[in-house]
């Protein structure tokens, strides 16, 4: 499964034989971010992500009705070959089923948002620290007190992916990951958290802890959870998400995400 | 004019004293191409543009309704402040006004989308030749035998712009736009122009010819007045857009256009 090419992998989990975190399977094709709405709200969110395209860099938007990927994972479908989704209704979180046949929706449209687990292959290729691979976690997320760039009916906080890292290292990360504007880009900030109103690093609001070691700053990334915050905040009747670290699979390559 | 701020430039627009072309005002303000649509097809719009960044980069998009691009210049008009205005109706195009107030109507998505003029600006400080402006003319744009991809109920061909350089030139003009992603990047093509449909160099279908130098090739960069031919392939009931080189001048720095 681990080198499985993504058409593999989506039989797989279409088939129920894979529901598991997606980090590390099928290297070097690019992951991202679910989001599914119904239409009435489409175009709302299709505005607050372009207000707001570090944590939401759109890779693909299906017709309303489909659940199609067709830029990115043609034939695939987004309501059975995401290894887990999640359910908010009313910005409640109300589901985790591993599919979605059974609360989707004629109208829905769903959009795939760019992940941070592209860059990551960047990062460890120059023998930079990814400390939650490392240490076999989800990476560690946390709700700011930034707000996103309100648009129609859709606002709520930015959420940030973190990898402790030296000043040094986190200078070249900073270099390595402005290639890849359209997924996340550059840190929005390194140092200290409570700038971003984060209490305490070693309770992440989604994800898991991972150690600082001396010597090491935070660093932080806008990060494609930031719909899920978005739903609590501005709770639309539904929207299917996946499952953080449980990622959709396309076609790309990662290398089609850097800009330069 | 030539060293207004952009405030001080639109105040002039929307009063009828300036209406001709913004080549060169307000330098360093990133300039803009105009499109605004019934709200019925601007969610199919935005979709165009998400699926076609690098004609159609959106940099602002205004709450339906509303003329004020909140992001890129607050307190705005943009049914006032561009110097001269297209209306196209079913696609056809029926009165270049220079004000927009007659036609507008309350049901209306404006959309701001980035524009060449700002990585014209990094192409001079380097030396480069951008020769229609050397010439005193509009930049040469051309039709393409390249299919935009399609969304909803909108498609059409790519319109490029086109500045011939050596080929040393090109090498070095592609390093530089390709900072500039929302500004369209890097070229989408260089040399034969047969390879893009386009028959006579000397004839372009928006703007002005420009001399070729011996030892020069055209160098192509997607162009933002492609709305405008998806709008002649699409037929919208309604698009307002700016009449080309008639930019909206926005209060946002053309540094901030650059990804890195």
């Amino acid at each position: 499964m681990l080198d499985a090419n993504p058409g593999d992998l989506r039989a797989a989990v279409r088939a129920g034989e894979h529901t598991g975190p997606t980090a590390g399977l099928c290297p070097g094709y690019t992951q991202a971010n679910l989001v599914a709405l119904p239409e009435a709200d489409a175009f709302d969110f299709l505005r607050f992500c372009v207000a707001n395209p570090k944590p939401c860099p759109v890779l693909d938007v299906t017709d309303p009705g489909s659940a199609e990927p067709a830029q990115m994972a043609p034939g695939a479908d987004l309501r059975t070959d995401v290894p887990r989704y999640r359910g908010f209704r009313g910005g409640e979180l109300v589901d985790e089923p591993p599919d979605a046949r059974e609360v989707w929706r004629d109208d829905l449209v769903a959009f795939l948002i760019g992940c941070s687990f592209t860059f990551e292959r960047a990062l460890l290729a120059e023998g930079l620290p990814v400390r939650h691979i490392d240490q076999g976690v989800n990476v560690p997320m946390y709700r700011t007190n930034v707000d996103c760039t309100p648009a129609g009916r859709f606002s709520g906080p930015l959420v940030v992916s973190m990898r402790p890292m030296t000043p040094a290292q986190a200078i070249r990360a900073t270099q390595i990951t402005s290639r890849y504007g359209p997924v996340h880009g550059a840190p929005v900030h390194v140092g200290e958290p409570s700038e971003l109103g984060i209490a305490d690093l070693s309770a992440p609001d989604y994800g898991d802890p991972v150690e600082v070691r001396d010597g090491e700053v935070p660093v932080f990334w806008a990060c494609g959870v930031t719909p899920q915050a978005v739903a609590v905040a501005s709770r639309p009747s539904l929207m299917i998400s996946h499952a953080p670290g449980h990622m959709f699979v396309t076609d790309a390559r990662d290398e089609k995400m850097a800009m330069l």
